[in-house]
């Protein structure tokens, strides 16, 4: 599995264009940061990357969770999120309906882990 | 607009206890953070919140925007956070449509907005 590795320094701006890429191309995105300065600097880039991909239709959310991570032979506690596409917020059943048809043809790989 | 005032000295496992309930009860949850501690402190509680809500079926992700807000006379910028609940990873696409069947009805005040 592959991380998109977030520190304090990364530019959140960079890593929402890399998040953004990844999300169009169907690709699962999965983004790593250790320390309060890393997983800041990530859901801001999370946040950009929805207005990157908000006005082609694509809505994100993420997922976070715990991971323990072995940083030269210290164990750490990292946060991990996977960021994913959704398409509901503010549609009626039929057209969520007609989003996730659309979604599961485009989005094979994220879906069907 | 009320939200979940998240600082770098809150306690994740109070904030996720506040999340999980009021995701039981179909509330909108919006949580308010400012400076990268109190960023962080708000993804450890949706991270707890995540394990105090799976194991009754309900898995729940989280929308981070950016909010400029007023500090005593002075603008600085807000993360916030939409947590709301999902149902659909890893299910097939007619479970994921039974699940959205259950989700309109038990979610109605989330979704409908």
């Amino acid at each position: 599995m592959e991380f998109l590795k977030v520190s304090s320094k990364s530019s959140p701006s960079s890593v929402a264009g890399a998040i953004a890429g990844m999300i169009k191309d169907g690709v699962h995105v999965e983004i790593q940061s250790v320390g309060a300065g890393a997983v800041n600097q990530a859901v801001k880039a999370i946040a950009i990357a929805r207005g990157f991909l908000s006005p082609i239709g694509i809505e994100i959310v993420c997922i976070p969770a715990f991971a323990d991570i072995d940083i030269d032979g210290e164990i750490r506690t990292a946060i991990r999120f996977v960021v994913e596409p959704r398409f509901m917020r503010g549609l009626t059943a039929a057209e969520r309906e007609e989003y996730m048809q659309l979604d599961s043809q485009r989005y094979q790989p994220i879906f069907s882990e």
